[in-house]
């Protein structure tokens, strides 16, 4: 049996949990893989003094890279610099590289993919998407006798836990964030989960994945959770919904795809409503295979490091480079304007006569689905039909009786 | 861009799917594996006058066997014999082989999969599980770093879709299943679906996946569907639960393990208890990763076989073997009797006195928790209390008020 030497950027929260699974797990990991791996160093700006293994932290990067010993890196700082930089330098210098960094393989990906081509090496990213849960490369390899079509779903625990408790304690969104803050599951300044960042980097590498064209996080159209109120969660669960925070990817005929992030009203009979909490679940749609869900654990410690870890041990058994995943540069105007695109919505707004707001209502979108909830009194809600979504907000704009209006998707 | 040359053996729905998939995604499927693949023969006894490929079927095994073109044998014949030896002789010969066969995994996948591995070629079988759904591969490797401990799940799409039918419009099994069999969802002889033998060699395959060594199918308890009645559904609805059939198996602390398919109440908060009608579900836990789980079609002509192309498309990217996939022989006593091991147990038994009877239970089993169905006057269900099986069963014996008794599991 062989020694694999390699080395591990990063020892924050997934870090600490890559050496911790592969310490902890070194003899079945072992077997499985016919080598030794051996952690050789960890790069780190801060110091851990007192662990089993702090003689192998190391401050200086060019360790790593000028050491040909090392075949495979992992790449756990977080943030795009200088991760890019050094990752590109691994790439480029015949090591594989394996990495949790959403941001990093949302920014860059694309590159990276084609310097890891062009030098044979692995450049492995299945936890930056679904934490631990199998996303990536089932989808590259089990469904690739598929033509994808359409990709979505719940894509950051953080926010999907606040959601689960606003819908089921009808706990309001700010007490819900401070508990989630409370317990570890949102940062201080939660904006990457709030706003949707987090998930925006999430389906910008999903998209890709299935349609084989880099789309970066400037093109996806992202609406966070923040202005969701209890009003909302009420009117949508009487209507036989729930309201979750999707990432939503669509192939449309003529090759050009959608992508968007956007709490959306998703019908409690769909797969997604079930998924609560801290999970994530990520839906895939084939034209062979219908519907495929994946389901988890979307974030942690160890979830996220046993990924990380499974792209190492893939790479240690196949040290040349394995190809499959790889997708181009897009093209002018390949993610078009979402607004272009036909939805169904769901309006909210204040009102000071209900009667003769609905009569206006129905007057501009005839088939608008009123809901009906008696203890609002100066509030209307209801869903439209079908339609191109900027036509539909023009028509909801033009009723005048309605005040400020809340807007949000329908998946159906 | 050269040609690989496949055959296809079986020409039924799978087969007929395979091929379809093939031809009808050739450009893509090209561009990913960056290689023409071609049909070059398909196996079948029987004639198919008039397809467009109607030249290229044989009667004949041996011209696929001693061609040396054919570097990519599919098996989707169907049953053990002579799918076994003509797979064995394929990749004696240093041919990959891909199939969709359950029967013939869990009656010989340890064997063949050591063949494989000597001879350098592949043996892969996706789709022999959850159809179209990505399970194996993903299990085998993004879960790689995971120590896992626990499968199960709903794994027959037949069964699934009769007793979604009994929940959800109160249909008698008898009705559901000729409702199955006029959707072409059931065989006419339903038995290898109702009475739980397909799940039961599904179960077989991710038990030797997740644990390391073959189970087979004479190992594993498998009890169908057929006892199952509408007060059955309804008492477990009163209680919370819906009745799935389900296929589980479970690493003990010694290294054994068991394995069960059986009818059982499953909590309607699990993301077991939404999968409905043909759908299936494979859920898998793991120490590092939580609970993970894969939902999609787990069977039908074109999730079936685009599972199938998937691997040969891995196949052709690979031709020297992978060996990701692999178990070994069990030993003496490696598959326990369940009724060995603690579970909760589900109770319904005609009576002819309920208070008699409940306080007979009582003295028996003292925290039983008792089902109240005002309807019914004349019967008593009840949960058990964790228990070993064994011991649960004779103390419920033991309750001579107890009449008629039917006995399921409860999965919490």
């Amino acid at each position: 049996m062989e020694t694999v030497n390699v080395a591990v950027m990063g020892h924050g929260v997934v870090g600490s949990g890559v050496v911790e699974v592969l310490l902890s797990h070194e003899k079945s990991i072992a077997k499985k893989v016919k080598n030794e791996i051996n952690v050789k160093y960890i790069l780190d700006l801060r110091d851990f003094p007192g662990l089993d293994y702090s003689d192998r932290f190391i401050k200086d990067f060019d360790l790593i890279l000028k050491d040909d010993s090392i075949k495979v890196v992992v790449e756990v700082m977080g943030g795009v610099h200088p991760a890019y930089e050094f990752v590109k330098a691994c790439l480029e210098a015949g090591k594989s590289v394996c990495t949790s960094n959403k941001e990093l393989v949302a920014a860059h990906g694309a590159e990276l993919l084609k310097i890891a081509g062009e030098k044979n090496v692995n450049f492995l990213f299945e936890a930056s998407v679904g934490g631990g849960i199998p996303v990536l490369r089932p989808i590259a390899q089990c469904l690739s006798a598929n033509d994808l079509y359409e990709v979505f779903g719940i894509l950051n625990g953080t926010t999907n836990f606040i959601l689960t408790k606003m819908i089921k304690e009808n706990m309001a969104f700010d007490d819900a964030l401070a508990l989630a803050q409370q317990l570890g599951y949102a940062e201080k300044n939660p904006s990457a989960d709030v706003d949707g960042h987090d998930a925006c980097r999430k389906i910008c590498i999903l998209a890709a994945l299935c349609f084989g064209k880099h789309v970066y996080p400037e093109q996806v159209r992202t609406e966070g959770i923040t202005k969701i109120t209890l009003a909302d969660v009420e009117y949508a669960d009487i209507a036989g919904y729930v309201i979750k925070l999707i990432g939503h990817s669509k192939l449309l005929e003529d090759g050009k795809i959608t992508a968007d992030v956007y709490p959306a009203l998703i019908p409690k009979s769909n797969q997604l409503a079930g998924v609560d909490d801290v999970f994530n679940a990520v839906m895939v749609r084939g034209d062979a295979v219908g519907d495929v869900l994946f389901y988890g654990r979307g974030a942690g410690k160890l979830p996220t490091a046993s990924a990380v870890v499974a792209d190492v041990m893939d790479c240690v058994k196949h040290l040349s480079a394995r190809k499959y995943l790889s997708w181009d540069d897009g093209f002018d105007g390949y993610v078009v304007d979402s607004e272009s695109v036909k939805t169904r919505l769901y309006v909210r707004a204040e009102v000071d006569d209900i009667i003769d707001a609905k009569s206006n209502v129905f007057a501009s979108i005839s088939d608008a689905e009123f809901i009906i909830n008696p203890d609002n009194n100066n509030e209307v809600a209801f869903i439209t039909p079908v339609g191109v979504e900027a036509e539909l907000k023009e028509k909801i704009a033009s009723v005048k009786q309605l005040k400020n209006v809340s807007v949000l998707h329908v998946l159906d």
